[in-house]
């Protein structure tokens, strides 16, 4: 297989709880790369495709093919047949082939996202041998692979672009023997998100990644920020799970370890004395601190926008978590610019809250003036979506004289599925076997 | 009871785990009273006493009395009949009143430093009905209060200094009828030191209390770092418990939650699947994040002082302590300085470990110089002990032209029981009843 065969397709799948989002990119040819001091982009995105409610029935799906004439694009069909994140795969397949008339046969590779790569360093063909030592693969997998069997189905781990995190930083100070064993430390996560956005604010400065110091703020329902020194991880607020860091819509984020053991106990009050703990099991108080707190338990939704708007209307549950997440953020930028040396390139929001909420953008830029960031350009902030096509945006004011790239605040639209088929088409081994 | 009686000391007493700290103060008439812009001094002190070996006996008295006579000073006087610290506060009133000729109806109020105020906001009087309401109080308050029955038992906590940090930044991203339930916020510790260094710094300074922004580090076996706002605590990085934050001797500060969960499972590596998790007994894992964590576990010692040492010669793992702890610094100093919005009167090193380190005052003070901190002066920074009559020393390179307190670097030498003492004797309460 080669890329210059008919095999020049690669999909990427990012399956969520509820949910299945599809990308399918044609592979180029070396001749038809655009190179930029980025490096190469080798693919070319042909179509879309997502399907929701997979768990609240009818399943809708969406399809949107990106070539002119728009062949088999759909949008929000209820399909029956769709019961889980299968048959809806499924479904897509069928729908390439009959109405968009793409050849199934044409995909070489299904690029997986997942999320803790463990003792896996780099991209890794699932295979009955790897399979069972990749930690949260999806049930998807092993369908994807007999439903396209030509195609190789590849994971692509969020914890591979912190490989470089220095280990006095990534290490807990706790038992080393123990620690080594069984693989505690910080591992990083949202890390195809960083990867995008570093290549994409490489672009949009002009200069090659090795020489960015960035500060990257991925926010969404679940969160985390990023210190990139000369195009390296340094630092990253998750940890060994996601848990530890930013609070998101449903996790806690960083707490005083000791709070889990304090939460239920015979006294009803915090009580340092033994008796008085009453122990929970472990998966109930991981369940706790995942999907019962952030700012859900602070005021009832997971939606940030909701918070934001109710508390502009003056509500003080609201404000006070938006407060607190404006307080944990800064908590990482400012240690992050410290250990950046205070040369950082840009503050760069992402995620869905990231390139959504103007009232976060601007409460912590005002923040970080302080350290030397430019001011926030207002019109730009409220005005990004004028500006869709555009992967960076910076929305700050300028100085008169371009002072280059420091310390400006940008946006970036993040994109993990073409991170994946990027890496894919690059990677010779999965090429030339 | 008045200050004008002849009750007019105050003994703040400090029990370790086997030791003992008792400092006498006399309690000045307002007329003798120093004031600075710090407030007033309205205590003395008179002498000092420490027993330690406690629970390797012989225990070791000694007792400085700082009058011209020194009558009844003793170094390091092996006594056989101290068991526990009860019979050590005996000897030391014995020995008070024998040998230093002070009669013990003098004493009005014993200060005792409890970590934990729970709900109690302010020092309160140990009493029958107090007493059981306060968390870890040490089994010496009800000995001293039936040793000496004249004078009261007083509970001050570290946690008061902290009651002024903005609910946002206290809370927990959690269900919030529990944490109200069961108190579960941050409360912050090391109160007691916080207050007795900002009072210091206002009288190095020459400058009001409320005008001072400071960053202070409490580095000893026990580490935490402070915000202090306009003269308040503004955030702090131990939180529930004193567990979170910096790492210390044998306590592994603030590490992913989820840590615990899968520090021991069956699969002998981290697992996420709930089946393999063991469960750990509550006290079982805060005995192991609080006792066999931190520098200990990452270099078998929990001297400080010897991990430097081994660093310089050479050791990887203990220059890789070294840095995880300098890292953790870092990531309280940069978050700490954006918090006050860059306007930082100094970074004020104290404890055992800020007021000894040379390296790490260095090591720290290198990297804050881009946030505009004072270069180091390393001559200042390498002769502390010949000031050590000073309670502040500036260790910096103080700019040419004057440029007033702005982000200096200080050490500070500590002193909790005079902060006690300091607050008994102003608290009218005390003294009218």
């Amino acid at each position: 297989m080669s890329k210059a065969s008919r095999n020049d397709l690669v999909l990427s799948v990012n399956a969520g709880s509820s949910s299945l989002k599809i990308s399918l990119y044609k592979v180029l040819s070396p001749s038809e790369y655009k190179t930029s001091l980025a490096g190469p982009e080798p693919v070319e995105l042909l179509l879309t495709s997502s399907i929701s409610n997979i768990s609240s029935p009818p399943a809708k799906f969406s399809f949107k093919n990106l070539s002119g004439e728009s062949t088999g694009s759909v949008k929000g069909q209820s399909i029956n047949s769709i019961k889980d994140h299968s048959s809806a795969f499924a479904h897509f397949v069928e729908h390439l082939s009959k109405e968009a008339d793409i050849d199934r046969n044409r995909v070489a590779h299904i690029c997986h996202r997942v999320v803790h790569g463990g003792d896996y360093h780099d991209p890794v063909v699932i295979s009955d041998e790897t399979y069972h030592h990749i930690e949260k693969l999806s049930d998807l997998a092993p369908f994807c692979i007999s439903d396209l069997p030509t195609a190789n189905s590849i994971a692509f781990f969020d914890t591979t672009f912190h490989r470089s995190i220095p280990s006095h930083i990534a290490s807990y100070p706790i038992d080393q023997s123990v620690a080594k064993k069984r693989g505690l430390k910080k591992y990083g996560f949202h890390g195809l998100s960083y990867s995008f956005i570093l290549r994409a604010v490489s672009k949009f400065y002009e200069r090659p990644v090795d020489t960015l110091n960035l500060i990257v703020l991925h926010l969404g329902s679940g969160a985390s920020v990023c210190a990139i020194r000369n195009g390296k991880s340094m630092d990253t607020s998750m940890g060994l799970t996601p848990l530890n860091g930013l609070p998101g819509a449903t996790r806690s984020g960083a707490i005083d370890p000791s709070l889990i053991f304090h939460y239920t106990n015979k006294a009803g009050r915090i009580s340092h004395d033994p008796d008085m703990a009453i122990n929970l099991h472990v998966t109930q108080a991981e369940h706790i601190l995942n999907s019962e707190s952030g700012w859900k338990s602070l005021t009832g939704t997971t939606d940030f926008a909701e918070i934001t708007q109710r508390a502009g209307e003056g509500s003080e549950v609201h404000q006070m978590a938006f407060n607190l997440f404006v307080d944990r953020i800064l908590n990482y930028i400012g240690s992050y610019h410290l250990k950046l040396e205070g040369k950082v390139g840009a503050i760069v929001f992402s995620g869905g809250i990231g390139e959504r909420s103007i009232e976060l953008r601007k409460a912590v830029s005002e923040k970080v003036r302080c350290l030397g960031y430019n001011a926030l350009d207002e019109t730009k902030n409220e005005s990004l979506d004028d500006d869709k096509a555009a992967r960076v945006v910076g929305i700050d004011v300028r100085p008169e004289k371009d002072s280059g790239v420091e310390s400006r605040i940008l946006v970036c639209r993040t994109d993990e599925q073409f991170e994946m088929a990027r890496q894919c088409a690059l990677e010779d081994k999965f090429w030339h076997e």
